[in-house]
């Protein structure tokens, strides 16, 4: 052990040092935020101002150290500068996602015991609904106004204070974040993510493998700052300079189109539903975006054929692994050096087809049953777990850590992991469909069913069977105007699957229900058709 | 403060932790060594297993947690593992430069109280030279033979162990490299990076802006893993998996451009002078290599006429700045978002011919004599002070922290910093040339001289002047077979300087000397020159 002080300067990892470094180096680093349709600009060092104004406008409140304080916004500026104002102060930036129930925001509010919550005009319904059941939130403070020009509570705190406060320093692993895992099973649980975690992962998702973020870069995420911290991007931008555009609401195929294109972004992050729209939208109106050259997509499995579509636009696709509890982004599928020589085709095929290898930092493995770990390149599926400085250790007010005893966090998910350390989500474990006692990949059959002309969105569930306890059920919801049989969806699938894969029925439907993150509810699927195959065999 | 512990994972910053990262994520990743003309392939795995082995041989021979081991060794694969296997256990691996002085040698070996010391065959006569003034060194290993083939004290260490030892975990803060500053004043200073300062600056120096290494990358540091830990980039590399190629002793154009071509190398780093001969050998023979993206040059500044000459063989320059005591790379200079319109001709002039700006993590200032700060913006150039998690707080054994009571450490070098964080370097504290009370910059005079035909290197010193105090004098080493006189180098100059500036002397010599680690050593010139003024005004 070091028996004296550290021979190198202690300078703890803060996201108030972190944001400071971008006003001080990135002055003129552009904050870009579509607000109720108008386009607002702000500078890194207008944010770190205003942060630290509504820093000061905290501590006048009375909110202390380890307090917890909620946002109920959108991706945009004022969203961005309580990112870093909030546990500037040491106090808990409480992510809460809007599309959740009513019942859920209350209950994890009351599970926060949040102290005050700042909410976009958009949500006042929402909010005029929780507050009764809500009384451990003393301050209730409107971020903007319904036509985005009137004085909003946020900003009359602002307007109170110099912004002439001195950043604190504490403990680098002083919590920062706390978000909601979605809760598809049980009760959701609350995750922190700590100053250091925070900027570790930042300096992680920068790096050239992750999404490749230097000054001259322009990032758009499409993913919500409420969902993991927008995937960490906002904390890659402000560590590089990089300009931020944050999309407001409107998240359809035209309005990223358009924001693209205007602001010259470079790169993107989302969820594969989104980025399918804003292809189709480009495809409909033959028009391009030049300067955007990857995009990281992940949530769910992107479909071969939309990789391609976009590499014949110039764009790379690359796919990223993660969840609440790893601050999302811990893997993508960038190509190794060995695969420098290996066509683009086979490329996307094997590598950016899977759910992509560790950032830097994580680490991977598989366990059987038993939770005996499995080597690197077998052909049996296991539980994924993963490690890293940016995983979660223990819960919100857990009594206990959620990791193994030999410090991995399991993830439900299950998967295959090549010898090169290429990951392949074979299923979550609630989604499993085990016909005979045999694993039967829901998310194969998904991308096979995802290329077949005609089919948009395509979710396969277990369906409860008498004979083999469950078989495959494939629901499609066509392409508009799409003529679709069940007999063509199976022939297209003949001969690319094992014939004890082939799905025992395809059901049509007109629109794929969603999640409050936007992913196929796989739930509701296997609620409406889950017994569809009973007294049919 | 937190009340409990972390939330998040506890991983620490261990170099250890790092290497087996590469060996598991990226066990085909290579690292090619050039060792007595042999061109040797060991991939990561191979190295962590063999650096294993070593650690179990260093806790066989009874080196402790906190001891010193030396190596007196080239940029190879046995470099490489020594550089993790030391520090793997606790111990501190102190970097020796070969090229010093054996007295300087001598005394760094007794400072440091070295209780091992690890060396390249070339070095046996040195060693034979200082071995008998060491005592504290208990154990002196030959690391290969002359030949390369012969069994050698390392390779026997290895082979007795089965690297079947498991990692040690501690502090991160504990220090894991010693590297003695030249001592250009003064005697040398024993300068320690930590785990952590290592890691976080593995992480900064792979970002786009810095070296941009991913996988794919094939980087090739041309800066000894004596000086600095070779700018961080063997830990780089390791962290993303790159391909490391080590070139040994030979650093000649023909060599390098072998190697380049060879290893398909796409990123180099190192001192201007070693460029300077790659692109003449190029130049000369007409040959180019097509794989080389980039280059980080550093160390004394890189004429504009070399970057030009780069930029036209598709290869870009970038200048960075750094010193021992911030494990070099600090600043490199890349654009910033504004500058996506600029001209390349005009971003070379002003962007890329600065030193830099900070590396995402660093923060820099200039301070006047009294110590306080500068405005960045400021035509006033003052004392250069830095600040990251990886510079040094305080020297080896000293008595008392290096920085200044605000956090700050002072470098010595005098420079100015433009409003949006580029810094040029005016001067070292030591080189400054103050005519009648007024400033003027040695650097900017070697700069213009080093563009004109004829001229391969220049250095400006001060000479001493009745009159002025001090007034400059160029010092010229002609490129082969150029014919060219004092009368034409001022003519050369003369409407690009103010008329003070104009040199009082220009001396033409057959070889310029250089420091041991390959820098113009101005401190010999003042020693030759320095008088040549006296007595002529």
């Amino acid at each position: 052990m070091s028996l004296h002080a550290s021979h190198a300067m202690d300078i703890p990892f803060l996201l108030s040092n972190l944001l400071q470094g971008a006003a001080r180096h990135h002055k003129h680093g552009e904050i870009v935020s579509v607000i109720h349709g108008q386009t607002v600009r702000h500078t890194y060092a207008d944010c770190e101002l205003r942060a630290r104004k509504l820093a000061q406008g905290l501590k006048a409140m009375g909110i202390q150290h380890g307090d917890r304080v909620a946002t109920l916004a959108w991706n945009d500026h004022r969203h961005y500068e309580m990112y870093f104002g909030i546990p500037g102060i040491g106090a808990i930036c409480h992510t809460v996602n809007p599309r959740l129930f009513v019942e859920q925001i209350v209950y994890i509010i009351n599970n926060a015991q949040d102290v005050a919550l700042f909410y976009s005009a958009d949500f006042q319904e929402l909010v005029d609904k929780v507050r009764p059941h809500c009384p451990s939130v003393r301050h209730w403070l409107c971020l903007d106004s319904a036509d985005g020009t009137a004085p909003s509570d946020y900003e009359a705190l602002l307007a109170q204070h110099a912004g002439d406060m001195v950043w604190p320093e504490f403990d680098e692993r002083s919590d920062a974040f706390l978000c909601y895992t979605s809760g598809t099973t049980g009760q959701p649980k609350g995750v922190l993510y700590t100053h250091r975690s925070t900027v570790i992962h930042a300096y992680a998702v920068s790096l050239p493998d992750a999404q490749n973020v230097s000054a001259m870069s322009v990032l758009m995420p499409v993913v919500p700052m409420f969902h993991a911290n927008a995937w960490e991007s906002p904390f890659a931008t402000t560590l590089t300079g990089a300009k931020l555009v944050l999309p407001g609401s409107k998240l359809d195929g035209a309005s990223l189109h358009r924001l693209i294109d205007q602001e010259g972004v470079t790169m993107s992050i989302g969820v594969p539903t989104i980025w399918f729209n804003v292809l189709s939208y480009m495809q409909q109106n033959n028009v391009r975006v030049p300067t955007l050259k990857r995009l990281l997509l992940g949530g769910s499995p992107t479909p071969l054929s939309m990789i391609e579509a976009y590499h014949a636009l110039g764009i790379q696709v690359t796919q990223g692994w993660g969840m609440t509890e790893t601050a999302a982004m811990t893997t993508t599928s960038q190509p190794l050096a060995q695969h420098r020589d290996v066509p683009l085709k086979e490329q996307h095929r094997t590598i950016y087809q899977s759910a992509g290898r560790a950032v830097p930092g994580a680490d991977m493995r598989t366990v059987d049953d038993a939770g005996k770990e499995i080597p690197w390149g077998s052909k049996q599926p296991g539980e994924l777990q993963v490690r890293a400085p940016w995983v979660i250790k223990r819960y919100f007010n857990a009594p206990a850590d959620a990791t193994t005893p030999d410090g991995w966090l399991p993830t439900g998910d299950v998967a295959l992991i090549d010898e090169d350390g290429y990951m392949r989500l074979t299923d979550r474990s609630k989604d499993v469909i085990k016909s005979g006692g045999e694993w039967i990949s829901s998310v194969d059959l998904e991308n096979l069913a995802t290329a077949i002309p005609g089919v948009y969105l395509a979710a396969c569930i277990a369906g409860q069977h008498e004979r083999w306890g469950e078989r495959p059920i494939l629901v499609i919801e066509p392409r508009e105007a799409a003529t679709l049989t069940e007999a063509e969806v199976l022939s297209a699938l003949d001969g690319k699957i094992a014939k004890w894969w082939m799905p025992d029925a395809v059901i049509f439907i007109d629109k794929m229900p969603l999640t409050a993150t936007g992913k196929l509810s796989k739930l509701e699927l296997r609620n409406r058709f889950g017994t569809h195959l009973l007294g049919k065999s």
